[in-house]
């Protein structure tokens, strides 16, 4: 078979180096093109200097007429309002796209826009008409919908946490959909590339902090996702916070569970549900984990706990932002899309310590 | 005035290190002896360099026959289970006692026994006749008491954040006392000065987990000042985290937040509550917090936080675990105890960055 | 082709589970049986989750008489001492040995004596008649050997990342041999698995220092290795420092270059004396390195520099401690045991950030 | 005695920010105005919240009418180029002037121009007459020009430590003065306040790199202080190294002790050299030292070692590079300037762990 011919849009951020770490070596895919505005003409290897002799492909400038364009994918490792510009050209041709942002995670222009809101962002969509067609890039949830589209939305690496970490929960009932609160703690790579005086590395050094409380743009997903496990609408309480240390979110998510259930409710719900997810590990009280157990990787290990004294689930969920927050998820969703094994290219442990 | 003579016993752990730190500069305090039943015949300052040429006392054996004891007030900065033996020794010679351990946290035997069974510890108590001259020694809730006490029980670190951080709102009844959730972050010298593989440097690094989850210790001494406060049995949902860095603990707390009330009724209980209170700072929405805010000094910032949506309200509550949350509070309850400016000695901001 | 047969020793420790990590998805290989005096019973996924669902063989005790045995090679991940026993039980049955103790990292007796009194051993040897059988693990300098043996001394990885910095140097003859300084900094991972105060966590955080000055053991085969490139006798001064990261050595080394010579004849010689090296990355002074540049790879990347104000050759010298320093190099020796391409199993980037 | 009214301009910075905490608590000096052309009418404590309560002056912009200048010392806490224009305005008034940049470090134009064009500055000096007044401000070595003078050019941080740790061994000519070699690690806070892509938290956890390889400017001022020590020229190499840590620079230095001479000589040496520096301590090789000896505090640690086998000095030199290698340094030469204890406001140990 020949390889799957992929596009990287935005290739110079973390996303788009996160894609070529795991492109690289992807049995069924090969990087056409590495795009960015910014630093054309050089060499990704010269950006990201341990893709030395894996990746030296130059970078292309999105204009550059030279820029190949036989793709049969383009990843949009973008931030919010590039792809829903862009998308429908390459739709046009056939062309899948995977976008990373927030563009495509909507069916509806109303979502959109209460999500644009948050980020600051117009509240115009570029074209609207396309949010119908795209799919929410979650495999766990989606991945029949995801095999037949064309458009696919990353989720938000938070959602990726908070929604695979309260999915079985929600949609078996057996928890009480207005008890939902999620405190998160992610690492600063979450941030992406560009310096800021706040993940500058002396004032993030020994430093922890609550940022966005109650205003973070990754609600919107996660309560759509859960409403439509639950069927009903499910509003949470979700604070962001961010620790020292580059990859990672640990997710804490506390629910009150229902009248009679205990710990083993909720392991056999998880467990079921999860069945025949190959990234998802879900562990009793007494396997607790730790974020260490998913750098690196795409897997997202879910620890399940009971507070008997309060009867709360207390779920712990743990991914790497970087890989099953991001462009893991980006590659599994190619697989799914061009009817490949899921787990193709995305199989390893990581690393430790 | 003569200075106040101090021993300190289990001088050679972070608690003892940390006294030293804020008696060797204080006013009105000197340091008689550092006993320690490790590392007897060294300075103190081979132990932490730092130290050297501003404390160099040797550490004694505890059994040492040449060791100082004319002493007026004793810390035992040691585990629990050493201060419940050796405490009343100096009591009946009219010497004060700050305890750092749960020894004497707990004013009748039931309760210490439900925390004693939580460390694994023995559930007797060697001296419970102490019990019930023993105060809790968070000054600002128990000022008063501790001024005519001489038996200090220095509260927990996770205590100390999570209790100051939810006193005004409890004691003011703002919130739905069922409701409430602390979600704790702590750095690692939480967990003291001896290693262990979960807190070798390379097992920690890029590491965050949770722990103890619903079974921590510092639960019971909350769940106590919250229900004096309210007036009515509290219980809440605690999950303590480690997250990697060196100092400090962050506590996200949860509580809904009762009809008719907003953000503003918040920051005035707040405010009101702790407006005598030189070491507590209140911060609304627009200023949040983080950890490095309180390194090094003896501060406790809160920030108040209202989600609309859900009806939560956010408490942040930031501590250092080593300052206020166990050194600190020791020269606070000191200072107390002698009638001294309960800022003496204590008044710094620590470093930044 | 039948998967070669691994056994290894000292699996539990970073040693062991960095082997695990490479050897799990080696197409050539396959893991037979995990061997620790400790923790026997469990799964190697217990002390490590990451491995869950990669490797979950249950580790066996080396005593264990149900224990497999049908190896083809035994990875020695052991302190020092272990090997010289046990290894003539293994090669008797024609089972090739890597040990990546310094057991077998030289020919004669009286080198290694001068190498365990340094590290407080005993300075007997078990076995010395297999100190001549043994090869010199670096791959870079003794394929042909190597390919040739059953015994493989795996490098210390100070040592891997000074020779390989300096061989070119030396054996080309451009600098003055007498005048290099090593000055190294490594991550606390070097240090192995096993927790003390040294290497505790907030003992460690932001904190550097030097050690060993001037007494470090791999000094030792640094030197039996230059002088043999350089045919005479070479000294050097080399001091080791810890960092407060994980993984990762960074060597600066400082030698003076010869009358006339340049940067230039540096990076010609380097890149030559390198051009059949997978694993070498030279760079010139435009391209300065770090360590993360390395992360989680097998590779060693070289910086060369020249200060032409002292005549100074500054060259930088990059490896992972855990994979091209230990276990890395181990599976590469492996490969070249069995006459498989030197790089398989071993090909991969790194992560970044 | 009133208090010494002190303004600092560039008070925004860490440097800056390093000068509010050592004055907030002075006894004999009083901070009456805080400048910075960025962020005016913010207090001081919006940028660094730890000062929240202890100094909560509001940012002046310099060219404000109503910014107080009733002071008696003027702080440059600037980059390079700021104090050469502005120090002459502030002389004439007979205010005298510290000046943290290179523009005051050097006593004549050419010495200047040497070192401006390593940072890429014009080589042009606003002021050349000024720099026959300036004194450069280590204290250990010009306390007594210091006192005499109204002009500090404050050191940079790494030249504090190579010349430190290098002082006595020049001066006493019992190293070869043409071996010396300076390897410094310094941790990120030395690059300052602005964000950059090179100091993003993500690029720089688990990151070690050398950089400015035989090419940063504080070359110039160690070599001229060795130069006027030895009474010959003295060239050295020099290479500094960024951790990831926030505070602190160990410097490695090597040089070859002269004929006959050991550790003792060395110890002797420095000891006495150093007998009347309230800040400098000095160690044999029992006491190895680590950066965290003097993190926070004033002082220079510096640890002696002797490699018998190659006959090379190994000097450790120690400093926090914000407080000796900066704002410490200042403080100490606004004490000599008004002929105040020495000491004054610098005599803390700092925190540990």
């Amino acid at each position: 078979m020949d390889k799957i011919k992929v596009g990287i849009i935005g290739a110079g951020g973390y996303g788009g180096c996160g894609a070529v770490e795991l492109l690289q070596n992807h049995p069924h895919a090969e990087i056409r093109a590495l795009i960015d505005k910014q630093d054309a003409g050089k060499p990704i290897s010269d950006l990201y200097p341990h893709l030395t002799g894996f990746c030296d492909l130059t970078i292309t400038a999105p204009d550059d007429p030279e820029c190949p364009d036989d793709f049969q994918v383009v990843f949009f490792a973008t931030p919010d309002g590039v792809g829903q510009k862009e998308a429908v050209r390459w739709l046009g041709r056939n062309v899948k796209v995977i976008d990373y942002s927030g563009d495509f995670r909507f069916n509806d222009l109303e979502s959109y826009v209460g999500y644009a809101s948050r980020i600051g962002k117009s509240q115009e969509h570029a074209n609207p008409a396309l949010l119908k067609q795209s799919v929410y890039g979650l495999a766990e949830l989606h991945r029949a919908e995801i095999s037949r589209s064309s458009l696919v939305g990353n989720p938000g690496c938070f959602a990726v946490s908070c929604i695979l970490g309260l999915a079985p929960a929600v949609k078996t009932k057996i928890i009480e959909p207005q008890s939902i609160i999620c405190d998160a703690k992610t690492g600063v790579s979450g941030a992406g590339k560009t310096p800021s005086p706040t993940f500058h590395y002396p004032a993030r050094y020994e430093c922890m902090n609550a940022y966005k409380i109650s205003g973070h743009q990754h609600v919107y997903e996660i309560e759509r996702e859960l409403s439509l496990l639950a069927d009903q609408d499910i509003r949470i309480t979700f604070t962001p916070h961010v620790v020292p240390v580059s990859r990672g979110i640990l997710s804490t998510i506390y629910a009150r569970l229902g009248q009679g259930k205990g710990i083993k409710t909720a392991i056999d719900a998880y467990r079921d549900f999860y069945r025949n997810d190959p990234f998802i590990r879900v562990f009793g009280p007494e396997k607790p984990q730790a974020s260490v157990n998913v750098r690196g990787s795409n897997f997202c290990n879910i620890s399940l706990n009971f507070d008997e004294r309060t009867g709360m689930l207390i779920i712990v969920s743990l991914i790497d932002n970087l890989v099953k927050g991001q462009a893991g998820s980006a590659v599994q969703n190619m697989n799914i899309l061009f009817g490949l094994d899921e787990t193709a290219g995305l199989m390893h442990p990581g690393i430790y310590p």
